[in-house]
């Protein structure tokens, strides 16, 4: 089918989902998680045809994991379904309700955004995770998966939408694009009068190749190169602890941290625990002259101006030893990707200026930059988290995936 | 200036508005309109130049109206700052905060956007107003105005900075783009590493052309294919009197009714009231085939699909005699450019089904689209009115110009 009439049968099914009471949506979510597990079989069949191919065509090792689809991974994704159902539906709030002077009474309702479109790499478990995020804050969703991936896509969203279509309704609310072509993939990124929001979800080269081409408004999510700076007060063990923790506690994730800023008053104490520590753990080390310095016992590679902006997403970490907490700030100011920055502290006003003077979705006084999540947040769910300041910051839940109207109700008022 | 340099200059500029106390701000604004009417005679030189040029091309009347600056209108310009000055300051206010159940506390704080671009056409005293709102919101602006206005805006903005400067304060934080060559409009369009949002504000083709060539993330504002229903049961001196109020009061602006829908049950004895009353305006009725059967006694010019689409912004409306509520509302959803909807009606039912499934920006019981504006709702100013869903949605005061960020006050969590 071609990528125009996608568009324009998810516009017409995206009034139907905007019209759905909170129980049909939540009936949907579960019916459609019972079908994936009843249909684990198909869909681990399709997923084998994509992992022997993607093995065969040398994917590596991590990247391969993320395709692979078992039971419990299936289990998982019809969790992920029924979760969505219990959370609260974000249409329908009323955010403002005022009357005004002339008497017209006027509020700002939260309604679905219409056609959420999901461009994503080789993890099929986006696929009803998107959809179930969509469904729920009332949109339809058009999803663009990896070609690694297309036959467990397929299978994934055949399984939805015949589950859909067996309770009478309109299968249109979820739509795979099965062409992968860039082409196509182009086609829907200027799709602007079928959709209203684009999101894409995996690398930074995906991320920026949508952000370039895309006439579609986009949410950017993503990259993070996040920084623990530890300030001269910092107690070292709370110091250690943090860092240790937000670089390797997961390294492939976003709010992973990537660079650390230490104070040349307490580098001499702390940075030699600090190398100690990360070595254990296997990170490499890519610091400064001082760092070098300071660290004599321990392997440190000089580091470049693009080890400092890097996301490395591995056991790899950049260190620079800063005058105080304001060169820390202006590094950050021009390193960061603007995601998530970390202050260790005891110093009230130090900890006051980082979270003023940060520009970044999460600033943190003592704590891991790894607690930017929407789980941990509370959300609930997450379809992402967003690194541009339009529309959402951070941790997205539902409610980043509605829009307002405002809704006026008069008895004749004009304007004079 | 080259534009790299003026979006460098502009970002650093950008950290300091951001951390400017209420009070800075507001006393630049009060300078900055004193220094317009200290200089008023330099902007009418300036403004002459413009204008006779403008005359001498052929500009119309009304947009040579547009681009006229006068004492009174300068004075407008400054005391547009002065009231800026007077609106609480949207920045750091706290949307939410929560202690998390494992003590992390996780505030949203409302914070600057940094950097905003603002492409128009040919009215100057837009240059000083979308200073003054950036400003008051944190953001240092880069601002590109029409080639017809360009001396004006030159004078506007030297002045501006020569009376920041004279306060001690880097002006960096308003800049006007002089060259105004698609090339340099275009480069500000992708100039990502230093401007977070980019409004357009102008015609429909000048938005188009924002929304189709820049990776910076926009903000469409203004077209406004407005509709009024008039219900079986509306009261025909009301729907009268909106429907003259929507249409006639001002006919240039965006959320002026350019489309009247008629149910067919009220249409006989409605439409010939309502033919009479917009021709004794000089308004042009577009109608159907039952429009014309019903108005027989008047001039109808049978409506083209076109029409229905179209904004006019001029005397002309499209008239159809629709069904009933559901037909409106499919007629909306096909030709509305999703900005302000009206119905006219006694029903319970029709009102609440038509504010539920009419997705637009401002959607009205029984009063005039002219009240969706910023002033009218409330919001102290207006930065244009949003007509895309993301980020903000109809009228823009000064929130729509934030951001928010997390932050968040920890003790040394670390993720289990």
């Amino acid at each position: 089918m071609d990528i125009n009439t996608i568009g324009k049968n998810a516009k017409a099914a995206s009034r139907l989902t905007a019209a759905m009471e909170t129980k049909q949506k939540n009936e949907i979510l579960t019916v459609c998680g019972e079908a994936l597990i009843n249909n684990a079989d198909a869909i681990i069949e399709a997923n084998k045809a994509d992992y022997e191919k993607a093995k065969a065509n040398g994917m590596s090792k991590h990247m391969l994991d993320r395709l692979m689809l078992n039971k419990d991974r299936i289990e998982a994704m019809a969790d992920g379904l029924f979760q969505i159902a219990k959370l609260p539906d974000p249409v329908g709030e009323y955010v403002s309700m005022n009357t005004l002077p002339n008497g017209l009474i006027v509020g700002q309702k939260r309604v679905p955004m219409g056609v959420i479109g999901i461009i994503y790499e080789a993890r099929p478990n986006v696929t009803s995770d998107a959809f179930g995020l969509c469904l729920k804050a009332g949109s339809a969703v058009i999803l663009k998966g990896g070609s690694d991936a297309i036959n467990s896509n397929k299978a994934v969203v055949d399984i939805l939408r015949q589950a859909i279509e067996n309770m009478g309704i309109n299968p249109d609310i979820v739509t795979l694009i099965e062409d992968t072509s860039r082409e196509t993939t182009t086609a829907l990124m200027r799709l602007n009068e079928y959709v209203d929001l684009l999101i894409p979800r995996g690398g930074a080269g995906l991320i920026s190749a949508v952000v370039k081409n895309s006439t579609v408004p986009v949410i950017e999510t993503g990259t993070g190169n996040c920084h623990i700076y530890v300030d001269d007060t910092a107690k070292i063990q709370m110091a250690l602890d943090i860092l240790i923790n937000a670089k390797t506690q997961r390294i492939g994730v976003c709010n992973a941290a990537e660079s650390l800023l230490v104070s040349e008053k307490i580098a001499p104490e702390f940075l030699p625990l600090a190398a100690k520590a990360l070595k254990e753990k296997g990170v490499e080390i890519r610091g400064c002259v001082k760092t070098a310095e300071i660290c004599k016992g321990f392997e440190i590679i000089p580091a470049t101006d693009k080890d400092y902006a890097t996301e490395f997403l591995d056991l790899i970490i950049s260190v620079k030893v800063v005058k105080d907490v304001n060169e820390a700030i202006d590094h950050i100011a021009k390193y960061s990707t603007g995601h998530s920055e970390a202050i260790v502290t005891e110093s009230y006003e130090n900890a006051q200026k980082f979270l003023a003077q940060v520009d970044s979705a999460a600033v943190y006084v003592n704590a891991s930059t790894r607690f930017t999540d929407g789980n941990e947040f509370g959300f609930g769910a997450e379809i992402g988290i967003s690194t541009q300041k339009l529309h959402a910051r951070g941790p997205m839940g539902l409610q980043a995936l509605t829009t307002t109207k405002f809704v006026i109700y008069g008895n004749g008022q004009v304007r004079p």
